[in-house]
């Protein structure tokens, strides 16, 4: 079931059109994944999802899945489709990211990591068979393997370290996957890694290659590099997967980004930058990202940009969203969330579009130049 | 275009079925309005009032506009129907209530109360005839007149000076309305005040009567008195209440409330209590109130009530809703609120349909004992 197809791909830039097979739908990459970390895309319901913004594949949190309400749970229930009544596609992540990043005291050994729950303080081990085994109790139609996720910076050594981790605990995922979870129906990533070092990348890629995946994933990038350096790491890691299989960059959502990791040649990425805008009270436009706390908006009637066709702004004033946003009103969350999926959503259709039609390169000059312009 | 007609009577009770014409639709009574303080029923959309709910009339909060983001504010963005997209019929308070419950420092003279705002300690003035121009500006379909709320328990003494002093203003306030606002499209409900005492009551009701109004209210009850007292004062107040026009019990909204005060002849009702329980994690059901923090609730693959057909309880469990409640995720305040409202409306719907179809004596019995079982 599970299987991806290219149906163009750009001339002058590394970027691709395709369609990913899933038993929950098809995915028409390159795809914005909006984050559903506890089961709920913040403040939206599935229908949301579906009617308002056409996502066809969202994320969850294996890490926080597994502590809050715990993935036996989950399973007895139907398992995280039936949970959260989301009918269409889902990508868990291995929990490795939330581990490095969000749990405290935390050690890592060849068989894995200890961490405490950033919830309580109880002691967990996630190992790579365990993470493969939390994601098929929640049903994910795409997996992550446990990756390593390394501090920025680091140096070239501790980096080949920790990668060589990272493609160790890949083959124990991968083998643990084919083993009792390749039933065709789902599919399971590994995740390319090694710092700011294209050697290590290349070398990580090239590795991970023998696995034979269903696709592959680039992590540990947009942990506080430079953003050009990001972009090269990815330009540079990008060539050397599989032209057949999808790429996943984990952790992007802006919109310059987006454009630019398209244009290296990635069909997949998320990010919890809208969701958290929104609760922040911020909006992605073409003029810039608007703070909706600003005074000068108090009376102004015109939608949040005057392009977008998404239901807040065909509906709602910023003088609204601001009297929401100011007033602490859970809708501002809702309705400002809804626009900034929106927004990166229509921004990949068009790059999407534009790849098919043959004309990409033109539409990313002319989309970085108005996104510069602010 | 503003008018009341009533269909059917119960001949055991008082309670009766009809119809309010607006300018912004019909609406059938007996009807629960839900409250959207600040210009949203707290996360929820005009589109969830009207799909799921079937909502025709909400509140709007006179004290909270007027102060965030302004009444002139909205009148400039075309009134709040427009401002928050709502096509439906609105009630607005006069803002009596909150400035006596909210505000801080507050003083009254004949010519109305001067307050202090709950945000930021401004001083404001409320006079029977700027809380008018206030609701005309908002653009309201039914406005109500400032009165005094006086706290429980109140002498009959001071209970007489009171309510004497709330006809003076709806006399001001009804003149005024007269003269500036009543264009057939909009009414304008005077407000029955004299605490616990009948014949006070009675003599206020009386009073309002030469005014010929449009509707009437009975305001100060629900603030803490015993509730068979409140039931009695209700009964006792109602038939002084001329039989033609819509009575509206300002406050109430848990569910046997609601069957007796439909009993007593009362029309229109509203409170904060279903998105107030949702907020909070609680839920109406016919087994009594569910605090979905209970961990049995953790594994509870039902809905909230197995005869609800609401939005939630046909497709989310107790158990998600639980993890939502637990985690802080707002959507569990949405998805609450919906069922509360639902609860509600629904049983006041089967109120009205009992009632034409003379049933309601039978249906007052059988809900009132089936909601004292648990």
């Amino acid at each position: 079931m599970f299987s991806f197809e290219i149906q163009a791909t750009c001339p002058h830039t590394g970027a691709r059109a395709g369609i990913l097979h899933t038993a929950h739908g098809d995915i028409e990459t390159p795809v914005f994944m909006p984050v559903g970390t506890q089961a709920t895309v913040k403040g939206l319901l599935p229908r949301d999802l579906i009617n308002d913004l056409d996502a066809k594949i969202i994320l969850g949190n294996t890490y926080h899945l597994y502590l809050r309400p715990g993935h036996e749970t989950i399973r007895q229930l139907g398992g995280l489709h039936k949970f959260m009544n989301w009918p269409r596609a889902i990508l868990t992540d291995s929990g490795g990211f939330q581990v490095f990043s969000l749990s405290g005291l935390r050690k890592i050994t060849e068989e894995g990591v200890m961490f405490q729950s950033h919830l309580n303080g109880d002691r967990h081990m996630f190992t790579p068979e365990s993470t493969i085994d939390v994601q098929l109790a929640l049903g994910s139609d795409i997996m992550m393997v446990l990756d390593e996720c390394l501090e920025f910076p680091a140096s070239h050594e501790a980096a080949r370290v920790s990668m060589e981790r990272t493609i160790r605990w890949a083959r124990a995922a991968y083998a643990h996957y084919r083993a009792i979870g390749d039933d065709g129906n789902r599919a399971c990533f590994p995740i390319v890694q090694g710092s700011m070092y294209p050697d290590l990348r290349r070398a990580c890629a090239e590795q991970l290659l023998e696995l034979n995946a269903d696709g592959y994933a680039i992590g540990g990038l947009s942990v506080g590099e430079a953003r050009p350096v990001m972009f090269n790491v990815t330009e540079e890691t990008a060539p050397h997967l599989p032209a057949e299989r999808p790429r996943y960059f984990m952790g992007i959502g802006d919109p310059e980004a987006i454009l630019r990791v398209i244009a290296a040649g990635i069909d997949m990425f998320d990010c919890v930058l809208p969701t958290r805008l929104g609760r922040t009270g911020s909006a992605f436009t073409w003029e810039g990202r608007l703070n909706l706390r600003n005074a000068r908006f108090a009376r102004d009637g015109a939608p949040l940009d005057e392009a977008c066709t998404c239901s807040t702004c065909t509906r709602f004033s910023r003088a609204y969203l601001r009297h929401l946003v100011t007033q602490n009103e859970v809708l501002a969350l809702r309705l400002l969330t809804v626009h900034n999926l929106s927004f990166l959503l229509n921004l990949t259709r068009d790059a999407r579009d534009a790849i098919r039609t043959g004309g990409f390169a033109a539409f990313l000059d002319a989309s970085l130049t108005r996104l510069a312009s602010h």
